[in-house]
């Protein structure tokens, strides 16, 4: 820190992306990324793009609302796509987010809200989940904050029904409520159609995950034209061109061929449950994930150790040490053959572990003869509430 | 607006770009972008990166900061790559400016200042040019603000040496000086080699006018690695995979061949001189531009005027329809031929009014014939302090 950085970000803490090591090759199964490359129309679509960079791309981006807006059954003056869509959660934290009105969210969610919050000032309310996990869509009825719902939540997987999604904005009239789906190709209920109906719902998207561009950035915003015009005035105000040229032609391709995508979302729902029944089998549980990735833990192993066996191995998956879900690890839901690779090691340091537990005389390492204590406590610690 | 704007932002104004209309082809002289498109070897990087967009970029960019390092004479430690110099802008606003430090910039610059300031709530120092638009160093001396100065200024194109940016810098050692070179190519000198030895400077750089690379979004801040700490923290707490891989990459290709694009501002550079020479013998006057554009008035038309005749010919060139600068235009030097069409028909639009004014019978438009008084109460206005 420098002796000139502005008193209010003195305790700045930022978000920590998954780890992108490079010291060999792994399999990353630790920041959603989809398995699949961008087919060849979006390959054409960024070369034909590259040749005119020299030219501003449009900070309309008109074209790409268009295409969005006809794949999402909305009118291009209810969509701003966005550099990611971390930044239209920081457009709309600034937009609806002040001191008379705090953000409220789930207390174990995506790591990146509170960030946010603590950046612009402002108060936060996070709302404890179930002892399942789960979110009782009551917790956020008529809260007076703005709200902010990842659905499906994230790390741990579970989608709320739309018509739960539906009771929540109908209960916050006076406030925005933003439903971030970024996982919600992979299984969920889209609550896009609401922006139709209601002016104070904010649906946030990106193409990170369900359309293979999580290099090229790109998200969007989907509301009522009310709303995007206050969103797209701080962008204006920030960054007027946020999306670049070729990123607005990948993301026009990747909506007209819309189809192959959602075909790939199956793919790797079909491949997520395929795997979770693999796992179940070595003695996992797992959250009900309706995402791109698993959220699972193993009673003969804590959180922290399986991520390391596993890293040593060269799966890269991803886990966080703080409760309640220090015990869990989220892995990403890859190709079938990164999945079986997966499974193969987690038999095998599970196999190690077991093999110790029957005949302790033979395992000289005293960090694993300790597991089962270990594990006895963190279990009780998991029955406090969220 | 909508009805959950937050109040600080009711009165926002949002910077505006530079029209991009699609209505018919125009020569497009309004942005200041590269008359060159993009050389192969950036094709072929962004081409290689567009495979792998399924991945996510590097959030920190090393390549890129290692590229950029060794072109710059810097550390990777110095460099923070950004999604365009605005980005940059609105980090170090945030970052270096708040309640107890305001702004300070020249009154006549880059028209995206006040807007950060304003978004941000920070107080303005507005600062006058001397009466040829020059900027006195001495204005900028101890001055308790964070200093923003482009140079060379935007839209004037005027340059301070380095001795006096140096001067500028030493002098406010409390606050940070930002220096934004965005048209530095072009014929100025950059104070990028100060920051090895200025904790308290800020250089940003476009790759838009300089590189060819407008439409992908690419800018850089260099400063000592406290500063670019204190920036990269902002950045990851608002996005932290700000550039995507293809720019990523695309920046890397370009600084390798960075001697293909410092001959092109060369070239560029002699465009202007020679674009100079004909309008002036048309009876424009200029400032002395150092930037990839000229800022040049005629004494017998107004900058408005001059600005819709180009139009109906299907030029576009930038007007800032404000004092002291409302009887100029500001027109980016393109290619050649560009300026041949320009100069061509610069006189055509001269060559009808003196021909108005020579036999004004013939003239039955009362608007031209008004125009000699018109200019006189503007001549009047310029000689007020800028």
């Amino acid at each position: 820190m420098s002796r000139f950085r502005s008193s209010r970000f003195a305790g700045l803490t930022a978000y920590v992306p998954g780890e992108q090591p490079r010291d060999r090759r792994y399999i990353k199964l630790n920041t959603n990324e989809s398995p699949y490359p961008p087919p060849e129309g979006v390959l054409e679509a960024v070369a034909a793009a590259a040749k005119g960079l020299n030219l501003y791309c449009d900070p309309t981006a008109l074209r790409l609302r268009e295409s969005a807006a006809e794949v999402y059954g909305v009118t291009p003056e209810m969509v701003l796509p966005v550099n990611g869509s971390d930044e239209i959660l920081n457009f709309a934290f600034m937009a609806f987010c002040d001191g008379n009105t705090p953000v409220a969210y789930p207390e174990t969610s995506y790591g990146f809200y509170p960030v946010l919050a603590d950046l612009h000032g402002i108060k936060k309310r996070e709302i404890p989940l179930n002892e399942d996990f789960s979110i009782d869509p009551r917790d956020y009825f008529d809260l007076r904050c703005t709200v902010v719902i990842a659905n499906p939540n994230a790390p741990t997987g579970i989608a709320l029904g739309l018509d739960e999604v539906e009771r929540i904005v109908a209960s916050n009239t006076e406030n925005v409520v933003i439903i971030d789906e970024a996982y919600v190709d992979f299984g969920a209920e889209s609550a896009v159609g609401l922006t139709r109906r209601y002016d104070n719902l904010l649906v946030t998207r990106t193409f990170s995950k369900s359309h293979s561009l999580a290099g090229a950035r790109l998200g969007f915003g989907i509301a009522c034209p009310e709303l995007i015009a206050d969103l797209t005035a701080i962008k204006d105000s920030t960054n007027p061109y946020n999306v670049n040229a070729m990123t607005q032609m990948a993301g026009v391709a990747a909506l007209r061929d819309n189809g192959y995508y959602m075909e790939n979302c199956r793919r790797v729902a079909q491949t997520r449950e395929d795997t979770l029944k693999s796992l179940r089998a070595l003695g996992f549980e797992a959250t009900a994930s309706k995402s791109n990735f698993l959220f699972v833990r193993h009673p003969e192993i804590s959180g922290g150790e399986l991520y390391e066996r596993l890293r040593e191995r060269g799966i890269l998956v991803r886990h966080f040490s703080k409760e309640p879900i220090a015990d869990y690890n989220r892995i990403t839901v890859g190709a079938p053959e990164e999945m079986e690779a997966l499974i193969k090691a987690a038999g095998e340091i599970l196999g190690r572990i077991s093999l110790k537990h029957r005949s302790p005389r033979d395992s000289p390492e005293k960090g694993i003869r300790k597991q089962p204590q270990i594990l006895r406590r963190k279990k009780e610690k998991k029955i406090q509430p969220g």
